[in-house]
């Protein structure tokens, strides 16, 4: 019989994975640093909160806490579907876009098989291809932080399975436009599953060029969206996925047979029915993003224009992103440093709500007068 | 380039799982049959709900749901700790039973290594050992439908990597022993993982001769236990694992970084203060359990006695199992035939409350009488 001298208890590919390492809380940078005011634009959730419709409707939800979960989603599958006018067949629900993530990878691969992915982009697509066990090709962005579509076409080989594309990138916040595309499209292999996550959806379906990929009728596309960020329910992890048929079916195989939770399906039920709360959503982080575009010019900072809810700044090296992080957090500012999105000397902010912004704008001329960066 | 004339798109483990098929919901009962009561004894699900300290704590939480929950689930880990007399650092918390089951196949298992279980036990583990491609043992349980421990022992080969065992055992309902267990660890090397899978653990811990797992020193033994049976919150998707930490801290790089939501946090620390809930919601059962087997007994059915929250009643053949289902829900008593489990002429009970065992018995001897079955 083997024993753990010669074989290994994990495989390689587990054994190499960093444990996640969480950011700093709001309750440990109070306890830690003091600062009069906390403002937390480090993880692009949404800072109004949620639609005030979901207290009600997961306290009536709970009223049957003790019983399981639809595992089918039925009842939001049907609203989401008359939403994106497709059936409901054409969608499966999941815990948040990694799940949905996880459920592909475990879905589709085979052991010798890979994925291709831009170099700057969700980490998570990351993770859960190496949890996976398969080779990922990451295709480095271009000068201007986008995902280089023809590079990544030339690099599907015959052992491609997937290509992952966030539209908007998080997080740089570009995107790809319907153009490039459709002509991406016509070079991909039909037994090629393109991923497209838009996360960001909300913040972006109102740019002229951007593609709601589900308008093209493609066989082989999946696209993610997720309650998470404009609808402001992160903390109840729901996200949906919808494509054809054929791969949703296979899908429903993976998905563990009762997420999400009851109360993640009312609540984002819920907050489907509120429109007024998603327009503010948008108006607020449209007005934050033409404020903090202002500051940054004024200032002579470089970053990346974004039609999602967070800004990308580019600092000149590693160092001076770490300083400014650090310096701005023990003011109260909690941003995103993104080394393990791919791009060490940037860092993310999201985009708040006034005070939020006047709070960030305030800590930046401060720890700049200071040249603590 | 490949093309899909050539390749599969989907593994042929993939392909060949069958998608869930969920039980009838009540309201799908009272549409289909209208009866003048409904009882769900189907599931395993607390009868008596959950504890009236959950729904002021998740509103609480609520008040931060835009921000996705803690990663580590720190506070319970902690509250876990100390009743457990373990250390944080030996507990991974979950999104439910199913989803700590998943998180073991992806974690440990090499491509051609093997898992070992009863051939009668929890279809979860089947399930997930399926999606991970490995091969899967199934040892015949007993003739009293017990797990085999000799026979799994012995069935331990070099490809083997980790024993499944579910104690009190679901859907039969019985246990193996402490002696029994100590017996088995001696016959297992140190490199494989013994997954005890201890969901219905507060029924069970009282009976004398109950092996607590945690009571030993092992250093391959995965213990999981859960929150959706006697605390009522299956539908929050909660449980948690305790383990050696080098194994723990493997599980904890790949589970979903955000599993579980932060309103089944809340709920579970809610839960977990009350223990007037829990003693109560045992006592139910306790009471439940002696009222069916009397009542079995009266009626000459054959049952297997259990130290669970569910008791398997043995129908002569698939047959009659099919028809006593279908002739009990057509009365609105919702019984789960337990099939996929590997026993296709059993029946299993959920014990509920007094009013639901009334209505179980009555409705058994209306179609006792009217040979429906």
């Amino acid at each position: 019989m083997a024993n753990m001298d010669n074989r290994s208890l994990v495989p390689h590919n587990i054994r190499d994975l960093s444990p996640y390492v969480a950011g700093k809380t709001i309750a440990e940078v109070e306890d830690e640093y003091d600062p009069p005011q906390i403002s937390k634009l480090a993880s692009n959730e949404n800072r109004l909160g949620c639609s005030s419709h979901v207290q009600a409707q997961v306290i009536k939800a709970m009223q049957e806490i003790q019983d399981y979960p639809d595992p089918v989603s039925l009842q939001l599958r049907e609203v989401l579907a008359d939403q994106n006018n497709v059936s409901p067949e054409n969608i499966i629900v999941g815990a948040g876009s990694e799940s949905l993530i996880a459920n592909l990878c475990r879905t589709f691969f085979l052991n010798n098989e890979e994925a291709i992915t831009a170099n700057a982009t969700f980490v998570g697509f990351f993770v859960q291809a190496n949890i996976r066990g398969i080779s990922l090709k990451k295709i480095p962005v271009t000068d201007d932080y986008r995902y280089d579509l023809d590079a990544i076409a030339g690099a599907i080989s015959g052992r491609t399975k997937m290509v992952y594309i966030a539209n908007p990138n998080n997080p740089t916040g570009t995107y790809i436009t319907r153009s490039e595309f459709e002509r991406f499209m016509r070079k991909v292999p039909e037994d090629v599953i393109v991923v497209m996550d838009e996360a960001y959806y909300e913040f972006a379906q109102d740019v002229s060029d951007y593609p709601h990929s589900l308008d093209f009728d493609h066989n082989n596309v999946i696209t993610l969206r997720t309650f998470s960020k404009a609808y402001g329910l992160a903390g109840f992890r729901i996200g949906y996925g919808i494509g054809p048929e054929h791969l949703i079916n296979e899908m429903s195989k993976t998905k563990l047979t009762f997420e999400p939770t009851t109360t993640a399906q009312a609540a984002a039920l819920a907050a489907l029915g509120d429109t007024k709360f998603l327009k503010k959503s948008r108006d607020v982080v449209k007005k934050g993003k033409k404020r903090l575009y202002r500051f940054f010019e004024k200032h002579n900072v470089e970053y990346v224009p974004s039609i999602s809810n967070s800004v990308m700044m580019i600092l000149p090296n590693t160092e001076q992103a770490i300083a400014f992080t650090q310096a701005m957090i023990e003011e109260g500012v909690i941003l995103r440093r993104i080394n393990a999105f791919g791009l060490p000397n940037c860092v993310r902010i999201t985009i708040g709500r006034e005070h939020e912004m006047e709070h960030f704008e305030r800590s930046f001329e401060k720890i700049l007068e200071a040249q603590e960066f």
